[in-house]
């Protein structure tokens, strides 16, 4: 069943208040009629089966199951690659199960985003969302000046090093992350930190990591990051 | 220090014969003028410093370089995913450490990739392998059915599955894969493989593997297992 992202204001009773632009998608590019089912997400959690009555979408049942999301919730902030490539990275991180992205303006980010793109990075999110069978939507934040984003984070925090000599992400993962703890790791730009970011960051808590030999563009990073972080969460459940 | 990418036959005593278009990116991109100094990887595990002589290079010497490679020679077998997207796919492997790139044809692959395009992802490898700074050069294959490339494996060999209760690929390293061992990973198509496909590689001795709860795009995917391959060399150095 093909599904969409809904918001969960436009859940009304047993009804769906479908939007100009999902009834199109619906009924003229996947032509869908009346009577046809669709599933619909609501961003936090719930996953419903509804089918189209007319233009609008009626609510059939909420439909329980096994949860795609990640025990941890896991934020990245990513110091924006040049181009268009953090696209790349809203999309893949999502599909791996990111909770938060913090698009991050380092020393050495070149590019100046417009603001459309915040628009168009959730956009990215959410029709990544759908395609990996999340239930959840990734929060990607408007982009802000990393050391203005350092503050204010609980549970474990990271900072992944392009150079030193540090512990690899994997081994701290395995030290301390429990289920329903949060994490929180910030990759950096082509380049990589200053050391006044570096600094900076471990003043507010993060550790340095490294996430192996090989130095990794600032698009591959996040997509390994998130690799990890899922792995060690679903691995792990397999043993038990 | 800028690299670049040369081939043995290129070495003859304390010259590097460079070829017309590295004169032109040394000297007309990077502006290296005689007697400045670049380095070369040679595609089997050589870094040489070299000077810049005329419109030739010096060798200076061989540079002995902390191994960035991993240790366990891992090989990706690929559907091709449409579009462009295998470019994608080439480059993040190769920044992630891979040994060989197996790009391939299966039931459900759409593209029939033009003669051209293997050339592009050798290139494309080759600058991958610059920038991560590798000193070997994946070996990309041409494009093939996926059944013919299923057999005359050695060592591990794993196929992941979207759907399905299969242990995690993370659980089948930790399980088998050690130092000098050979690892090789079939990831399908947009689709996933069809059941004939799944039957003829399990014959083939490869073990059906998750990659956790979400369903990954036939780009993505690729890129979860080689950054689970590098943690899992990686990771389990740094304990020691």
């Amino acid at each position: 069943l093909q599904r969409i992202a809904i918001q969960p204001s436009q859940l009304d009773d047993d009804r769906v208040l479908l939007t100009p632009s999902q009834v199109h998608y619906l009924t003229r590019v996947l032509r869908l009629q009346s009577g046809d089912r669709f599933q619909a997400i609501d961003g936090s959690g719930n996953l419903y089966l509804v089918e189209i009555e007319n233009d609008r979408g009626r609510k059939i049942e909420l439909i329980t199951t096994s949860d795609p999301e990640l025990p941890v919730q896991t934020r990245l902030i990513c110091a924006l690659p040049k181009g268009n490539g953090f696209d790349d990275v809203v999309r893949a991180c999502t599909e791996l199960g990111v909770s938060e992205i913090y698009p991050a303006i380092s020393d050495r980010t070149l590019l100046q985003p417009s603001p459309n793109k915040c628009m168009r990075w959730r956009k990215i999110a959410e029709e990544a969302a759908e395609q990996s069978e999340r239930t959840l939507l990734p929060n990607i934040h408007q982009p802000q000046a990393f050391l203005e984003i350092l503050g204010g984070f609980e549970g474990d925090r990271y900072i992944c090093g392009a150079r030193g000599e540090y512990p690899h992400l994997w081994d701290c993962l395995e030290r301390s992350v429990e289920v329903g703890k949060e994490i929180t790791i910030a990759i950096g730009p082509e380049g990589g930190w200053t050391e006044r970011e570096l600094d900076r960051a471990i003043q507010a808590g993060f550790e340095p990591v490294s996430l192996g030999k090989r130095i990794l563009r600032a698009i591959t990073a996040p997509i390994a990051v998130m690799s990890l972080v899922a792995a060690h969460c679903e691995a792990d459940k397999t043993k038990d």
